[in-house]
């Protein structure tokens, strides 16, 4: 049984991320693979969308130097053939103020002959912001109509 | 072959959602199901964690005392046995200022005997938050160390 793409990738992925050893995720990424991570691009600029394998890379880069990778959870997984999703729990240190980070952030990967083709990421922003800039950003609830 | 359970809760959902009809999602609650969606509950006080059939009706009727869905793409889909993950781009209106908005949510659920045991739903909060108070939250960019 070979091992799935996704537990490549992930290894791949950390290795960039921690060590800024891009040559396994270089191999691993399509061509033309697609990447999205939703959230807002004024506050992370590596958030967003990038098509293709160089601007992926680079978006990977600028990644690794923003934060490096201390721990992960994953708390949800699906394995499809040629698919992936997970719910994983990261803690991170922000590299620019030396600060822990914990983050949760959900993804969708799909792969093509063990090479990712794309991926989506949704994370959980508000508090991911909130941490980043180190205080509580207070505002009103949202009405509870009865 | 039996319809996925994705496919009935999804519907009895937006049915307790946008008809406050909650018969049919109730008869697709397991008695211990656990519930979280996760962003920050002091400004959206139907996020977070709940745990049994009763607190999971509770909030969502909380959340159909908030919103109406206008429409959804789901846009990436996994199927499990009894599992299921999906990224959902959402149009709501709140309905305190009856105001659209649009959000992406991932969610990750297991289902028992075609019953909801667990849900799991990550939010790209920091959007929502922006379009829950009206204007853009100014913040400073995460520097690009380089």
């Amino acid at each position: 049984m070979t091992e799935h793409s996704l537990w490549r990738f992930s290894r791949a992925l950390h290795r960039a991320i921690n060590d800024r050893q891009l040559e396994d995720i270089a191999g691993m990424l399509d061509d033309e693979v697609e990447w999205a991570i939703y959230g807002p691009i004024d506050v992370f600029p590596f958030f967003g969308s990038r098509s293709g394998k160089a601007a992926v890379l680079e978006v990977i880069r600028q990644i690794a130097d923003n934060v490096r990778v201390h721990r992960f959870d994953r708390e949800q997984i699906m394995l499809g053939a040629d698919s992936a999703a997970s719910m994983i729990r990261y803690s991170l240190t922000a590299l620019d103020a030396n600060k822990p980070i914990s983050l949760r952030v959900a993804h969708f990967a799909r792969f093509r002959d063990g090479q990712l083709t794309s991926l989506r990421v949704v994370v959980d922003t508000f508090d991911l912001v909130e941490q980043t800039v180190g205080y509580p950003i207070h505002m009103a609830p949202m009405a509870i109509a009865r």
